[in-house]
C-alpha cells in the first residue's frame, strides 16, 4: 500500500477519518505508525495528500486509527483510455482489473465472446461490486485515485451493436487488439495521438472472426503487437502502456 | 499452445521427430490431429515452419506423435532489448518470465538488491534451469522462437560496479526504473530509439536509492512511468512495450 485510500463518505468534519479495517492494520501493524506521524493518502476519485495521524488505539477487535486529512494539489483527470475486454477467468481477471487501475483507465467493459466461458458471468467476483477491491489495490500500488468504472454486458452483439454506437462519439480513435491485424499500434497511430482512444482485448483464446468484423463495421481499427499472440492479461498491460507513449507521455 | 517447439537435438535424420510428452498429448488430446494433419511448429532458436503428422501411438503411458518438420523463413533476430530485474518471488518470476519470453527479450539477469528476500535465490524454480519451462511456455504463447538466456546474479556489487562494464558497449542505452525518475521512457528517448537497450526493473519494494546511484553511476539513465508505482511484474511489460513502440514496432 503506497497510497491510503478511503471513500468520500467516511470525511467527518473537519477532515477527519476514522479506520477500522485492513487500512489501519496496516498503518500499526506495518508501518509501525505512532500519533503525529503522516502517511501519503487519498481521496478516490479525488486529490491526493497527507493524513496526519490522530490516535491510535483498538476498538471492535481492530485497529483503530484516527486521522486528519489535508488535500494537496486536485482531483485526478479522466484517464484517456476506456476497455472493452472479453471476460476471463475470475483469478486472471483480479489481476488485470488491479494492473488497469494502476496504468490508468476510465470505463471498463467486460463482455461476453465466442470464446469467454458462460461461467464466468456467474463468478462471485463479479457481484455487489466485489472486483472494487483489486481495482483498489492497484490504486494504491500506484498512487492513483481514479477509480474505474467497471460494467458487465452478458452480451456481445447488443453491447457492439447498439451499445458502442452510443458511446462512439466520445472517442478520436478505436481499437480492436488482434494478432492477425498486420499494423502495430505504432503503424496505425503514428507518433503522436490525442483524444480519448476505445481499446477492445479480447477473452482467452481471443477473437474469433465474426467479432473481428462486428468491431471493424463500428469503426475499430484492428492493431497487433508484432506477430506475437499474447495472453489476456499481458496484451492489456502492454497496449495500455504503448497507448502512453503515443499520448506522449 | 499457439505453437510447437522443439529443441535441435530432437530433430532426427529427414527433419523427422518424435514427440512422447505433454506436447504430443496436447496435439491429439486438444488439438485432435490426425496423421496428416500439419501444426505450427519452431524450433528453439531457429525457425518457424509446418509440423505434418505422419504418424500417432501410445508409448510408455503417453501419446506419441511422430511428425515431420517443413522450415519456412529463417530464425529469429536477437531481440534488441535485455533485462535486468531484482528477483522476485518464485511465483511472480514464473509469470514474469513467460512474458518477458512472449515479448521478446535477449538476456535476463536476475540479481540481488536490498529488498529481495534472500531464500528467493534458493527457490527451486532456479535450479537446473527449471525456469525454463516458463520461458517456453511464454514462446509457445507468442509463436516465438527466441529463447532468453537467464544468469542468475546473487550479489548486487560485484554484478553492477564489475560485470556491467564488461557488456555495457553492447548497448546504445541503458535504462533503469524509478518511480521518482521524474522522466518518463517516453520524455527521455524522444520519438525514435536504435541499438540495443539494457533494462533493469527493481525487486518488489523497488530499488533503494543506494541502487540507483549505483546504477547511475555506470551510466543507467533513471526513467518512471509518470508519478505511477507499477509492480514489478506489471512494470517490466509495460516497458517493455513501450521500447517496442519507440523502436518503432
Amino acid at each position: 500500500m503506497n497510497l491510503l485510500l478511503f471513500e468520500p463518505k467516511e470525511i467527518t468534519a473537519d477532515n477527519i477519518i476514522v479506520l477500522n479495517d485492513r487500512r489501519s492494520e496496516h498503518i500499526i501493524r506495518i508501518l509501525g505508525c505512532k500519533p503525529g506521524d503522516t502517511v501519503r493518502a487519498g481521496l478516490i476519485n479525488g486529490p491526493v495528500g497527507t493524513g496526519e495521524i490522530l490516535a491510535i488505539g483498538e476498538r471492535l477487535g481492530n485497529a483503530e486509527v484516527v486521522l486528519r486529512f489535508t488535500v494537496e494539489g486536485r482531483g485526478p483527470d479522466q484517464p484517456t483510455v476506456d476497455l472493452i475486454m472479453g471476460l476471463v477467468r475470475p483469478i486472471m481477471l483480479k489481476k488485470i482489473l488491479a494492473q488497469a487501475a494502476s496504468l490508468g483507465v476510465g470505463r471498463i467493459f467486460l463482455i461476453n465472446a465466442n470464446r469467454v466461458e458462460k461461467s464466468f458471468f456467474g463468478a462471485g467476483l463479479l457481484k455487489d461490486e466485489k472486483y472494487r477491491t483489486y481495482l483498489i489495490e492497484g490504486l494504491e500500488q500506484a498512487k492513483e485515485t481514479y477509480l474505474p468504472q467497471v460494467s458487465i454486458h452478458e452480451r456481445f452483439r447488443p453491447f457492439v451493436e447498439d451499445f458502442v454506437p452510443t458511446i462512439a462519439k466520445n472517442y478520436s480513435r478505436m481499437l480492436v487488439a488482434h494478432p492477425e491485424a498486420g499494423k502495430s499500434l505504432k503503424q496505425e497511430a503514428g507518433t503522436e495521438m490525442s483524444g480519448r482512444t476505445l481499446l477492445a482485448v479480447g477473452p482467452e483464446g481471443g477473437w474469433v472472426d465474426f467479432e473481428i468484423e462486428k468491431f471493424i463495421e463500428q469503426f475499430f481499427v484492428p492493431v497487433s503487437m508484432g506477430s506475437r499472440v499474447l495472453r489476456t492479461d499481458t496484451a492489456v498491460v502492454a497496449l495500455l502502456s504503448q497507448l502512453m507513449v503515443l499520448r506522449g507521455e
